[in-house]
């Protein structure tokens, strides 16, 4: 009951600090008989690392996650399907000079209020760093996904106030992954690029919002009342760090739509009546329609930078704080993994709640 | 695991369907000692029904909870606290025209997917009608949590293209009873009401924003990565009927900021550090800073409309549906009382899990 | 988490005290489409009521749970299916002269320890008459099973020092149902009867044992580790009241065994392996074999007796404290139903988990 | 819900097979500020490990937990406790020969029934080796109850059928702790020896009774109804590998017994009323009443035996099997510190759910 173990049927336990000697990831509930692709489960890691230098920190980590639970002879087991991450890279030093402050708008303060303690070596359990067992949990769910043809694509949407315009569902999964910026839009990357270097020039940072995509969730999917599927994504969503909104289908957009306007007509098909339009985000009800899934969220600037600001010690006399070390300009990049991540262990938890993925043998 | 439990340590059971005998709740985890307020709960059921004729349905539900576990005497005793609500008004006649259709945007295409069944007597468990139980269990929450000096203030912040803007945490919680639309500003409400006017009189409806402020909650609530304050509200919100989007603190609009602008600077008090600003919406890293929490819920339109859509029928032929029967033109008003009981059931929660309401005897 | 919600998929609520005006029960995961017998849920409640007059408690409980949510045209709607039974005779007023006292035994002692309260009218959530819901609950759950050919025979196996013999799975479930002590052996009821009306006659009681034989679990039930099987039955069993002990297979008596002759050798079929005996009562590694899952539960003397007993009052004074009043003198033929009740929602609880019982319609 | 986390607000995560690298186990819920006795926790590691050469397995498991989360400067941070035990020792080669059977009495079968798999080498998940994470956490939380004035002894019982007599709470930690076999009785412990002596020159092995003392338990500690503190108990003695009955406090012995007999008369004492007598085992209606908690589980023989056994092989030709490499002649011994670690976890998470040891500090 203190927050580290995610997931109703499929259950993720996230356990290791940011600068102790490895974090890990315990998936209780996993199925049997899924051949884990340990290649592609690395490529999902470098996804959170996506710039090359720039923007983001420039802490080297490699980042292979070591199955050491649950894979016989390359199959899952049924048996928890664990995994463990070094850290290969502890220079808690670089933290030591900030005892002396609680950062503003960082964790530190309000864990401090709540365990008398917070860990000095660059946040611990509330350092991005734990996102990492996100990812590679969310990559080990996608893979099983993919066994039932359900794929997910989020993408950088927006970084301070440069937005990209989509048609619904029409984000190019291979134009996310090859963008340093996650961001499948020409026109916008560049100025992204450009605002980004404008703020680290400046030791400031940028705020921005994530996109998500989820293709082939078949109807029925997510429990009525309090465990809607857009309530346990949100969820999901709100849980990652720095994140500060949520929305699916035309969501905050649609309090200014008219009914007439906003709704969704059916259209018959040869497989049936389907939604013509797909203002719901693929949820109605709480429960999957068919169509694509579709949620934003947005993440607030990183509030650690190198520009001084005016804030008041430890002891309350207000001083100019100006913070070293390795900082993103903006997160967004980054927590498009994560938020991709998030999105498959909801789906596939969902999945094996309603059954459609078998739970002891796929 | 079908989703009618909601909480971690105080757990709210939900049963019941809108055109059944009666709804209920229990509130299993209710500390011992604690007076129940009896009128007081009666007149939180009111705060659900704002709209004494104009814009809401004229349904009759007088809706008073009869406690039927867990009080004696007038004290809680630490048993379940149980209520059941007497549905007076069902007249499933209404709904009876509309078996040839799925309704566009309404829950029973999608729960028929999954059950192979809805309940055509006026959307069983997909109701509003639901909701109910929510405010009666969260205004037993919130009596739990008046005792530690915690209130609660939502109100109506946005209704279709009509926005209040306010200070933030100056919110007054008289205006905001007093105002049959939950709105506080005095010049915005009649906009609203003459918007809604004019969309009632189309046969149309539209969408809307709640905020909701909560003061007095500690610093030191909330639990660490997955279990976030911020996490257990969007869940909490995200799972009202209608709700699109949740956003605290700045929200969306911190995407677009800077750092420099958005980080919450200290300042020394007489009781020790606290935050200058609360750009941050009261919570850090997932755990309450001590300042007032923040956040707002975007809701859609009303789906059902009366004025005519195009849509196939259940055969898959278009064809003009005018969907009769009470329906209220914005659900915004009325959503006010449940997005504040999913708050209270929300902090009355982590408040136990952080003990700082006890167990078992208050 | 105050121990009023039952179960990991299918989970029980349990509300409603045994003064107040009805108990009830809300079962959530119960699937969509199974036809309700009513009147075999009817018939259930019976088993709970066995002793038409000499060693049960006199309280007239006609006991039919009202189905109020989750049931449409006779048939389970996926929604939360949940009951309520009136209590029809309160009569707090035997209970009053009680107050000067602790009942030694009696769980009126521990919880008003927890709780600072206890309800003096006859036990509250502590009252035997809380297991009514189980009853109703398990009905339910048993009617599930049915459809997949499982079945669940408790029996009342030993009443003081008497104790039937009987070979593994020998049991028939007819006679259980005719004898008014749950007893199936002509010879030993008799004996348990001469035993039960002396000890009336002497104002004393006495304890017992319940056996239960579970029929067409298939093989693959049951979760590793620690929601084995036989944990999820232990754990129900001995959540009952008066419980005082539970074992499986040869149970206790398999601690003077060698494994020469408590394994169970395999036999080939023509449907496969089996195994030619049954010491392990069905489960093995906490996962069901196939075969008959056996189990007994062993219950204490009640300890409301009107036989005086010296006990200090509350203000520490041994005075002679005879208790009036309704009471069983053994709880063992009530408790039969209770049993069984508990064994059918682990049993299809586990079912759900498993897949074996699809979650959203049957 | 795949049965590898236990406890409702400490939870334990457990993880690995015991021929994989390394096992381990997550702590979540533990509260900050507890000093870790590491070299504590070592030798409770060593209690797994009683039989220094003859009735138990030649295996050598050094098995010291390394810390990897939660821990800083030698404190608890309130961040999950995670530990690893690397395997030192992985002979899978000995199992090899046994891929033609099913082990009769062996988790294999029913776990493949499950699966569609078993682990081949030397049962996976359902090997014994996983209780050293049992140990491990149970070591911690015992550390934690420390502070608390909670103590508890497990102690041998019973082996085959020799067993001992002891008056209520009367077992010396100390005695328990010298003999290798955990037996306090020094008639009794060579009784023992020479049967198990027997039973390896005999190929065979037994079963045995192990016994459970907690003091200092605080009264009110236990949930109504459900989560009954020996309903918990329960569930987490027979989640134990091989454990076939639990019972408390009189146990199956109360059945044959009287309520006038098995009654528990209270005593006025300086402090208040206490019961005289301890026949309930010091738990009424599921909750504490502040006497000595005192259990019993039984354990069935272990299943592998060298000698010979007439056993149909996989493609269901009766063959003769025997069953080489390293097994423990009785279990029981090495169980003790199982069932010490299990009743602490489930101690100190009712300690948290009551309050009675706070959430965030200690």
């Amino acid at each position: 009951m203190a927050g580290n173990i995610f997931g109703h049927f499929l259950r993720l336990t996230s356990f290791g600090e940011s600068h102790g000697p490895l974090i890990g990831g315990v998936l209780d509930g996993f199925p049997a008989g899924l051949e884990i692709d340990v290649k592609a489960l690395a490529l999902a890691m470098e996804k959170r690392r996506p710039g090359k230098g720039a923007f983001q920190t420039a802490r080297n980590e490699s980042d292979i996650p070591e199955l050491v639970s649950g894979v016989y002879q390359g199959k899952t087991t049924g048996a928890p399907l664990a995994f463990i991450i070094r850290n290969q890279d502890q220079r808690p030093a670089d933290y030591d000079k900030l005892e002396q402050f609680y950062r503003p708008s960082h964790a530190g303060y309000s864990w401090d209020a709540k365990f008398g303690f917070h860990d000095p070596r660059g946040g611990g359990r509330s350092s991005a760093r734990e996102t990492a067992v996100r990812v590679a949990a969310g990559a080990l769910a996608a893979q099983l996904l993919a066994k039932y043809d359900i794929s997910l694509t989020a993408f950088t949407e927006q970084i301070g106030n440069i937005r990209i315009d989509y048609a619904n569902s029409a984000i190019d999964a291979a134009s996310v992954a090859e963008s340093p910026l996650r961001c499948p839009d020409a026109t916008a990357e560049p100025e992204m690029n450009r605002l980004l270097d404008a703020l680290k020039q400046d030791g400031d940072s940028t705020g921005g919002v994530v996109g998500c995509f989820i293709k082939g969730v078949p109807a029925g999917i997510g429990e009525p009342v309090f465990d809607r599927l857009q309530a346990d994504l949100a969820k999901a969503m709100m849980s990652i760090n720095a994140a500060k909104g949520f929305d699916y289908g035309d969501g905050f957009a649609a309090a200014a739509k008219r009914g007439s306007e906003h709704n969704d007509p059916f259209t018959g098909t040869e497989n049936g009546l389907r939604p013509a339009t797909n203002h719901a985000g693929g949820i109605l009800g709480g429960i999957s329609t068919g169509e694509d899934i579709f949620f934003r969220v947005a993440f607030k600037p990183v509030s650690s930078i190198s520009k001084p600001q005016q804030t008041a010690d430890k002891s309350g006399v207000v001083r100019e704080l100006a913070i070293g070390g390795r900082h993103d300009v903006c997160i967004v990049p980054r927590a498009v993994a994560v938020v991709e991540a998030m999105a498959a262990l909801v789906i596939a938890d969902h999945m094996m709640i309603s059954g459609r993925i078998p739970r002891n043998i796929i």
